[in-house]
């Protein structure tokens, strides 16, 4: 069915290892990859669950742990030791959705490797390994999650028994949304204000036990369940905890860094910017699921529109595929490039995490800030434009879109969340205004900056000189050109509030606006800037090579076009290299209409991942639709018991009631 | 909690009659309004339902049956009978959720009304009204929704019987989407390919019985189910039908406009554009729920806002209602004076419609092209911003809103279908501008334009005059040039094409990109120019009058921020008055900010409508969440069941299995 298509590249890509310098290395990655997601397809345990979308929230949470037990039994079984391979496949058997154990690995145990002492790791990690205990990670409470010096936990030190006593002295002190908290883990990292001596220390990190290991009954004083349904997340119990005067040995605070001595003296940590490590690694994952998530949409949304025929092109002639028209591609093509893009830019990520994490146990932490600052930028950027972009995604699919067969609303709701989580989205990009505003102070006191912030205060060309080509060069130099602008109106509107007389606090957030579309602005140049330099050095064929330059070009362009008055505002561009963006857009949704499918094919989901009706490598698209409705459980009675006891009753009454 | 807030205006506007020139009419709708309202919010009956969001898509399913009979009876028993009374008490019966037996009384009673002959009315209306039947729409195919002259089910006529033979020929003409169809309905009018006499003369309507009125048995040869659970829309059984052979009685097709004689001679109808009526009344009805929508969103997100306190705003200072953050601000003051755009467009084309039919039912059809054009774009232009813009409020609330307690996503759910269904928004704001490209032509010929139109082809000025006070004057004007230049461009394109020897439709599809833009400048105009106007016409006291102003001028203000090249393209708004723009939506926003809160009580949505724990008119947020997870289904036992069969099996496990 796909095979309509006129497919002018043999890319063998893989979304999360796409082509490398050495593509021997990456076929064998790609072999690798696929021989694991077999397991799963050829699983008939997998096969004969009932469907995600049929099952109610509790089924749903039953499922989810009844796969846990079985994924982990099959990686032992087929032996998958390395990192990479455990986590494709996990991601296999848990398509666009959480694992109520996955904090357990995911938090809990990596909170215990760094903030733990020796003896603490002794104690408890090998249990949390090998899943005899269970735990999670209890940060934000229904009052407080951005703002973490704001948590009103406390852990009180006890002398007289060397104990903390935990308290949550109100409701909003409760804690709110871990995952697995509510009815999974029977331990859990708490994190809460540490009172020691009459005098309170800043947030620490608290191990407790929340459940007997007996009967899983919970222990005194402790009040936890779930917080109740969500727009997704179904196959987690994130659940909320109440601590009543609960008493844990000294032992169980985190100890690595900070510590309370037995007569209640606190001992502050050397460093604090340690953990900023970990916060880069779990924003870069989230970055890996934007760009993933944004492409199995594309995937399905393209496929799908290879398939469906609607309407007319030529009068009277044959309906056309709904991609060729080009309204469909201007809402698809560019979703396409971004998905490319982002996942150019999560590749650049967690090389650069690897890279600079060197550095750091060499005592080198001068990258850090420009790494964290990245991490976090690119995090909401990503994560933002990744999800709305699957609900275009899946308007572009009609009515069909809307249902769950579609598999798109699974997606969605598994990838919105990506906004909020691991640091508010507008909060990240504030931080990453505040990291811009200082480079840009640095820069005016003469001092120089090196890495990618280095073009912020450099003098720059006041017009563009693009032409109807559009060449990359113009094109970055367009980017740079207006997020170093708005970095310094932003600067320059700080600057002007304090000058009149507003304190800094208030002449930041009097300018927030604009630091934000500095910030994103900045975000932006990077992913635009890291696709062409990640293309460069891509070892591909000419022909493949053409094409993800015209898709590095469609992101590019459109990029401007969507922010044009940006772009305008000191005319850097003006109307007639509008024009030419324009145009150039258009030519690219033609050259790019015959690969498109192929340019999906290349991210090689499976269909057991996508999961959906419409997405199908094989194009049948109605059949696997009507397939699904038979399955849904209202359809296996021929007449329904709500006749019964509704509908005939309602029929049968005297009109005049 | 509210209080807290300053509030200098008193506005008691109801949202779908918000403010018109007779305030004490005005007056009296608010009390009739909230009169209906406390019935529904003091009946215990509805109190006692399950909460939606813990409730099986097959609970949902039953608890709307229980609704719709109890509706039924409290109706009768309150003496509701005028239509709006009606309305105002079902919406608030099913707050965003649809009612099962809906279409019964929106499409399938309404067709028969306009399509049936006075026969066929006399034989099925009253036991439609009665409910002693129960019918739907089947239209949409599996293969076709947008292009109705692709739908495949036939209906051949046989002059041996006098009888229509139904079929489903194909998998892809399987009837799949109409709401009811599932389990509720036992009658359907279905839209099929007329064949007599061996042609086809194209789609008409049938009354088709599906099911036995004794025991709902499915009659022979109708194949007939539920299509699966969908994203939303859980509460209506949409369905599927195939149609083998199924013989209906000549009678049975609509035959007010054509007939079949018993020969089986076909007869034309007179006049096609009859049907416009109804789907202009139908768009627009969906324009009032797009505003709707959007105003309940903003009012759960503005007050969440206004109770919740995070991070600082001075150093040490208490944490400030996040409204208090420009950004927050941004984020949702645009989205609020949106709703408040779209509350008077509904109102607008409300009473357009009514004023055209009179002028239909006397014969005059010269107005209906460009009030359908109307009706199409705001129905693609509303719900396109307007659900966007939900999902913007519900991040807006952080953690908790993605958490059903939140009432966000229900509203999403219930809102984004709108972008499809009724004409998928793409396809509608491609009519605008078939409509627009006409309305040019026409000019070009030397012919005035009557009416909103009349902009199109006018000599305008060049440059803006705009200053720093942005005048509403300055904001129509710019609205009005960025419309009128790019039709013009859209038009200048195809003719391009056309000249160099592209034949009209690939012209078309080659300018479909610019063609949608244009058709949403047009819309984006009048939903301006109206709001201008309408507040204008208000009648309200100076302070009231002045918010009003504030919230309009955001509107026009912002609108052009956000789609900044359009208007620069051509030197019309040059970056100084960029700057003006940007300067002026900030000082709004600080002016804006106190009455935010009444701006929101000011659509008058009770609490058991927004469904809400943030966004509860008393401001117990916290209280409310945590009451919502106390009800969780898993949090009925301490330990849940999965812990005997899966957790303790698994933390038992040897850990090398
Ligand atoms: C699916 C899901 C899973 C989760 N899992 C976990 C978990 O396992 N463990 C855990 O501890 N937590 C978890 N959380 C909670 C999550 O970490 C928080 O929701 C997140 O940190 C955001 O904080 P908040 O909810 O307090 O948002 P808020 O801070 O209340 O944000 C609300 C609004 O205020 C604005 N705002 C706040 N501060 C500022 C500021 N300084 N400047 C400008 N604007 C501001 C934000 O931009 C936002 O628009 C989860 C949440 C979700 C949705
Ligand atoms: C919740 C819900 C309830 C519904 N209830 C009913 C009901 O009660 N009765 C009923 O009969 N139906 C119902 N429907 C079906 C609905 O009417 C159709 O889904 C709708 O008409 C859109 O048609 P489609 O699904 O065929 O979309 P398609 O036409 O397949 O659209 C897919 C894509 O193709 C594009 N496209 C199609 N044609 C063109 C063109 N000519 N030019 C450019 N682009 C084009 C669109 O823009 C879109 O991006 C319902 C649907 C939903 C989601």
């Amino acid at each position: 069915q796909q095979q309509n298509d006129q497919n002018q590249i043999h890319v063998e890509m893989i979304n999360g290892e796409m082509v490398e310098d050495d593509s021997d290395k990456d076929k064998a990655k790609l072999k690798r990859k696929r021989y694991i997601e077999n397991i799963v397809r050829e699983d008939p345990f997998y096969r004969q669950l009932k469907p995600w979308s049929y099952c109610s929230v509790e089924e749903q949470y039953e499922t989810a742990l009844t796969k846990h037990i079985h994924v982990k039994k099959q990686i032992e079984k087929h032996g998958l030791t390395d990192r990479n391979d455990m986590m494709i496949y996990k991601q296999s058997a848990f398509p666009n959705e959480t694992d109520p154990i996955g904090i357990n690995t995911g938090m809990f145990i990596p909170t215990l490797e760094q903030q733990g002492t020796e003896e603490q790791k002794a104690k408890w990690l090998s249990l949390a390994y090998q899943e005899k205990i269970i735990g999670t990670y209890a940060q934000t409470e229904l009052g407080h999650g951005t703002f973490l010096r704001g948590l009103e936990t406390t852990a009180t030190y006890d002398p007289k028994t060397k104990e903390f006593i935990l308290n949550t002295p109100s409701l909003s002190a409760t804690k709110f949304w871990p995952g697995g908290l509510g009815r999974t883990s029977n331990h859990c990292v708490v994190v809460a204000q540490l009172y020691t001596q009459g005098k309170c220390h800043g947030i620490h990190i608290f191990m407790l036990q929340l459940r007997s290991l007996e009967d899983h009954s919970l222990l005194p004083g402790i009040e936890n369940g779930v917080i109740g349904n969500k727009f997704g997340f179904g196959t987690n119990d994130n659940g909320y905890l109440k601590l009543n005067s609960v008493r844990i040995p000294r032992e169980n605070m985190m100890m690595r860094y900070s510590k309370v001595l037995e007569d209640g003296t606190y001992i502050k940590p050397e460093n604090t910017k340690v953990t900023y490590g970990v916060m880069v690694l779990v924003r870069s994952f989230i970055v890996r699921g934007a760009a993933l998530h944004l492409a199995e949409a594309c995937t399905i949304a393209i496929r799908y529109s290879a398939v469906r025929r609607q309407s007319e092109l030529t009068p009277g002639g044959i309906e056309p595929q709904i991609l060729d028209y080009q309204t469909q591609q201007y809402r698809l093509f560019p979703l396409l490039s971004t998905a490319y893009a982002f996942h150019f830019a999560s590749t650049n990520m967690t090389e650069t995490y690897e890279r600079i994490s060197k550095q750091i146990e060499a005592g080198r932490l001068d990258q850090l800030p420009q790494l964290h600052a990245l991490a976090a930028g690119l995090k909401a950027f990503t994560t933002y434009a990744g999800s709305a972009g699957i609900e275009v995604c899946r308007i572009c699919c009609g009515g069909h879109g809307y249902s769950h067969a579609s598999g798109l609303p699974k997606i969605y709701v598994c990838a919105v969340p990506g906004c909020t989580y691991e640091g508010e989205n507008t909060v990240m990009m504030l931080q990453v205004a505040r990291y811009l505003m200082k480079c840009h102070r640095t820069k005016q006191q003469g001092k120089s900056l090196s890495g990618f912030v280095s073009y912020i205060g450099e003098p720059m060309e006041k017009n563009s000189r693009m032409d109807d080509e559009v060449s990359f060069t113009c094109i970055v130099k367009a980017y740079k050109h207006r997020a170093a602008r708005l970095i310094e109106e932003a600067a320059k509107q700080m600057q002007s509030f304090i000058q009149s007389g507003s304190p800094a606090h208030e002449a930041w957030n009097k300018s927030s606006v604009q630091l934000f579309l500095a910030a994103n602005a900045h975000c932006h140049l990077f992913c635009v800037q890291n696709f062409i330099d990640s293309i460069r050095n891509c070892k591909v064929d000419s022909n493949t090579s053409k094409v993800l330059n015209e898709v590095c070009q469609l992101y590019g362009v459109h990029g401007i076009l969507e922010n044009l008055g940006e772009f305008m505002q000191d005319n850097f561009l003006t109307g007639q290299h509008a024009e030419y963006l324009q145009k150039k857009m258009l030519t690219l949704f033609d050259v790019m209409r015959p690969n498109a499918v192929a340019l999906v094919d290349a991210f090689d989901f499976p269909d057991h991942i996508l999961q959906s009706c419409l997405g199908r490598y094989d194009g049948q698209v109605y059949q696997a639709l009507y397939d699904y409705a038979k399955m849904a459980p209202m359809n296996q009675t021929e007449v329904h018991s709500t006749y019964y006891t509704h509908l005939k009753p309602l029929m049968s009454a005297d009109s005049k009631l």
